[in-house]
């Protein structure tokens, strides 16, 4: 577990318990210990065991936390996917955050699961983008992984993506590239945007290294994959569903994006349970 | 704007720009300056335009920022939400995080204010419940608020809330709630999470202020109301969906409380477009 | 020991020891290891003897630390509280801090062992209210409820506590406790500050949840008892001293809150000795 | 305003406010205005004025706070001592964590005052020590300095102070003045704790620039300092009340230190109306 | 001013201040105003101006700060940089620690100049490396640019370099480049570590995009120029001197890149005085 | 290792890891263990070996960190100086951080020691200064004991120091040091700096404890010294180099001080390689 987990499992702990656990401190006997499980009550591809040991371990380091499946299974409804014991007061304390946080990134890895199913046999990688929520980019990105997609940058600074907003201000395709490529550290690949076939070639011509077709039509994205003929990683975003996504796929693209895998993924179902 | 939002905001900047927004600062002049438009590309209850407003303000202070709508206001598809001038990298290195926040918490009003006007002329009011993301309960139950919704408690601290394990855990729910009206803050409610009508029954002879209905059947629901007949208030929690709401909330309850209301909203669509 | 004192006892040794302790540098070989004891020099109920655990271990967590005592006993003066021994220069580093926080909450702690005995037999809770020390105020609540108090709220946040101003700026105790019932958690109780009957029978028949008498006569107060009847909880403060708490104590009053528990309570008579 | 105090003002605020102020949230509308006064109750030395401002300022910058007095003011009890004007529940949600810092300095202050006024005439400085709340120091010693005492070094970074414990640790004081001098930074002097006058013989016979006569008799201090003649500056230290103060200070020592003035001084008393 | 740069100037303020300027605070009255100027005492390329601007104005906004040149460019010896005026204690409380920050980067900007003045005409760009001082990497490798240097990669997240280690660890180049395309973000190009002829072939082979030439002699350095022929960038390292610069440049390498630039550059000679 | 030490090699780490090692994540199996040596490529002198244990056990505690030899040791070229195995990634993403630290502090404990050298015999000894690089003062100053040098005051808080700017704001070298003497902490000295016979001869008359001859040529640092006769410490500051430091120490001074121990020293090379 990094610095980074257990920064963000102590700021979660301290947003749920502030000053303290008054149920649990009232009623429950500080000595007092229980077994406990966790349980998938769907389907859901996992994501985030380790995750949800750190809350239970941040909050008392003697708990017993046994995982009983790993992060990017896939869980049918009804499976233990963990079995704790130790003390009560801990185990109720910490269950509310641990579960928020399994429940959350196992949403993410299950719908990304079904994205990655539904372009299965083609080339096509399911890729995450930079619409996460805030503070919890890391392991969302994590998530997608174990739902076994790909990531996209994890910032402004791991990769030169020249959006439409870039190529207004920089005069045309050309010039922004050009600057790009003089500029930025010469580890980083340059991406272009681009929503005709006219902005493809352009892309092309200044030797782009990799192209996104933005909201294009399927038609148009495979008349662009062609135009491309290899020459440019090619990445196909906007308007992606699980109706739409192998449609898309079948054009030949190399990579394929969607916010939603992060910032509209419903939560997994998820309980914990005293025995 | 308060510290947590401040903190939180820095915190997502950090996460999204890291040592450097590499595209801007490669192709945009630093002195460019810029106009741009938020805008709602569905229908949404607005929620968190100050907190977008305090990310363009982190990364300059200097950028004219015109709200055109205010949290809790239904929008129609189409509408400008803000107008924006000022520095181009400033707008586009915050575009991302802005929109990030506002999506995610008019995703939440957005759904609550659908709840809510399911149960339209009935006393129950919509609670959100715990199960939000870490790190950002304030701004989520602030959501719930701006869709019409009500909060639950804000964590562990500030209500006395207890469940089947520490029922358990104390052997009956009288000594549960003895020992938590002899230990708790005497400015705390004790509310009990009840299955049976015997359940509720003993929670009305030990005098809970608050009595809750946990994933009961709605003519269960139903007697359980006429039973406590006011000498508690009610809570009805547990396959709460658009579907359901109604009727459960014809039983009489006080309150309906639902986690999808922050765990499982869709993503608002918004967008930013540079003039 | 929870994240709270470990930032809190960080925090007491940065500001003691600064970039360095530069007697025990210069002077204590740093292999040298000695044993020491904590002594009390006068009667005292003892509180904080695990934080002070904290700060020796925090310097050296070889340091071997046995209490002799725990939070809460009645201590004689001349008692061992805690037997160390360890690397010396931890030991003399760790001193001040360790004693400064013991001798800190022990003070509390024993002021009010002598309220809670001064109303011994009678119904009336002791309480504590939030003039603490800022940046202490946890362990000064938990300080009091080792000396057998109890606590009051613990902020702002968990429970609603309408005064004097707030009537004024809502027009009367009626509208007041209205619109705190209207908006505020529906787990926390509301409680109403009174000076005169008239209050006290206002906030009845607004059923306040809790009644505070402030500042009145003890005649009034028993007035006042005899007044509400059970209809709600009744809190005393101001005035509460040694001498004045159980007259006060007397008239019937569930609770009595008086300030110098925190924020006049002497420190404790306590030293370290190295054998 | 420097940072320490900016940080100490957000972590006391945190601390009591929490996720909201339940209270003014729900019953004061957010537009209101109002005007207030902070009044002493008591006769007190003045401490904290800027700091209070910063409690404000921190919650809403455009508080009008308009100070009648200034630290280190002797203040006659019924005094006004800040007008403030602005928004009512910043005013009213700042007003106990304003108080709290204001009593606690300025009770140090007056302590302090009433021990320097008992010296007075004579050349003894009354000095502080290490003895203060954990994360107040800084504040602590000033206020000190506001009630006309002088500090003592800020932490163990700033002063070589020999105690006995040294002492035995490096097997005499003439080795432990030579380890010091040889080993800490020459910009400090090195001063010695003794208990007889052999002690007080070996400090001068090494050069102790000075010498703490820690827990004597008022005789033996009064040898002490004709022994030491002038070659060492004298501190005393140990059983100072307001009772022995100015016989210990007869002696002719140069100082006089006593941790009482920051760990036993009670809050002044001073309280917040709104208008 | 970013966060960053506040939070590295805060950091180093209360490292030099501690509790407090003990001279100024003593010597300089409050009110004080001063005069002074900032001066190169050397031949520099100047880097930092706006950084110690940041150190006065986080002691004191109201100090007057007037450049009289900026970063990048080439000042002559004894030029004024900079006139100050203002308070006089947050003048010399701030010295050190802006002419530290000062001192170091335009030390940095300078000797990176000297490198870049040695290759002008040819197209070799110098780059920086990670061999920079922990907590500055951001400022040290600006001051790079500031010279007329080019910034390798920030860190270990934005930009894959397979050195050695990662190939012994992989078994081959060929295999290290594979795994590397298949995980890595495909926004990242992929840099190999060559020490020979045959390295240079197998990464070629493989497609890398960045070949680096590490230690090797110049003559080979051309072999592999001429292998390569464009068909990868070619980045040479080690052994990197003012001396031995122009050589490796006339071999026809894109990038030269040294850990001296950050790591040994010697602190350029700048002073502050009072007027 | 203390909080200052692990909060700098988090910083460390965090700056050059950021969201992750894309290389060794890419390449390197999670599971592969390896050994590897750290290696002294030239004469130096050791500092930083177990800040460099830290940064390998952030990472991975389960790492054996076997040093071979210790901080202040001189170590011939071609040394081995750490033994390390463990797990593969841990060790490649942390080597150029533990590098980082390692090759500073033995760049500063080399050139120091070779200052201590010129002296050799004589009783001067080589002091650094407060031109440290921010956020490493502390550990940087440690290096120089390491080299056998001593440190100067670590901060503006732990000694008094009047530099011309003082002299000429208080009108005097008299008056600034009454000044000083009556207002701070009375257990640090009172330094002067000079630069004329009569400045030394001021210094003598109010007693200032030590006297720093700045920028003097060597003739008239001996008449200084011959003036002084050992009523007042004597530093020496300004012009020192490895070429006038013996000349320096000859005419008798007690300390001789240089900034360009710690601003300008060349890193160690040291390398790391994987067996």
């Amino acid at each position: 577990m990094d610095k980074y987990v257990r920064d963000l499992v102590e700021r979660a702990l301290k947003e749920d318990i502030g000053p303290g656990d008054v149920t649990s401190e009232a009623i429950i006997p500080p000595e007092s210990t229980s077994r406990a499980v966790i349980l998938a009550k769907q389907f859901l591809v996992l994501a985030g065991i380790e995750v949800s040991r750190e809350v239970f371990h941040t909050l008392d380091p003697t708990i017993q936390f046994t995982p009983l499946a790993k992060d990017g299974d896939g869980i049918p409804a009804g499976t233990e996917l963990v079995r704790l014991s130790g003390n009560t007061r801990a185990l109720l304390t910490g269950e509310r955050v641990a579960l928020n946080l399994l429940q959350h990134l196992s949403g993410i890895a299950t719908l990304t699961a079904k994205y990655v199913e539904m372009v299965k046999g083609l080339k096509a990688g399911v890729l995450d983008t930079r619409k996460t929520t805030p503070g919890l980019r890391q392991l969302e990105k994590y998530a997608v992984r174990m739902g076994g997609g790909r990531n996209h940058r994890f910032g402004l600074f791991d990769g030169v993506l020249i959006k439409d907003n870039h190529i207004k201000a920089a005069g045309s395709i050309t010039r922004a590239v050009e600057r790009a490529r003089e500029k930025a550290n010469h580890l980083l690949k340059i991406e272009v945007e681009t929503k005709t076939l006219d902005e493809v070639s352009e892309s092309l011509s200044v030797k782009a290294d990799i192209i996104m077709l933005d909201n294009m039509h399927v038609d148009m994205m495979r008349e662009s994959v062609t135009l491309i003929a290899g020459r440019a990683l090619v990445e196909a975003s906007g308007n992606v569903t699980l109706g739409t996504i192998r449609a898309i796929a079948e054009t030949g693209v190399d990579f394929i994006s969607s916010g939603s895998l992060t910032h509209s993924a419903p939560a997994a179902d998820i309980s914990m349970k005293i025995k």
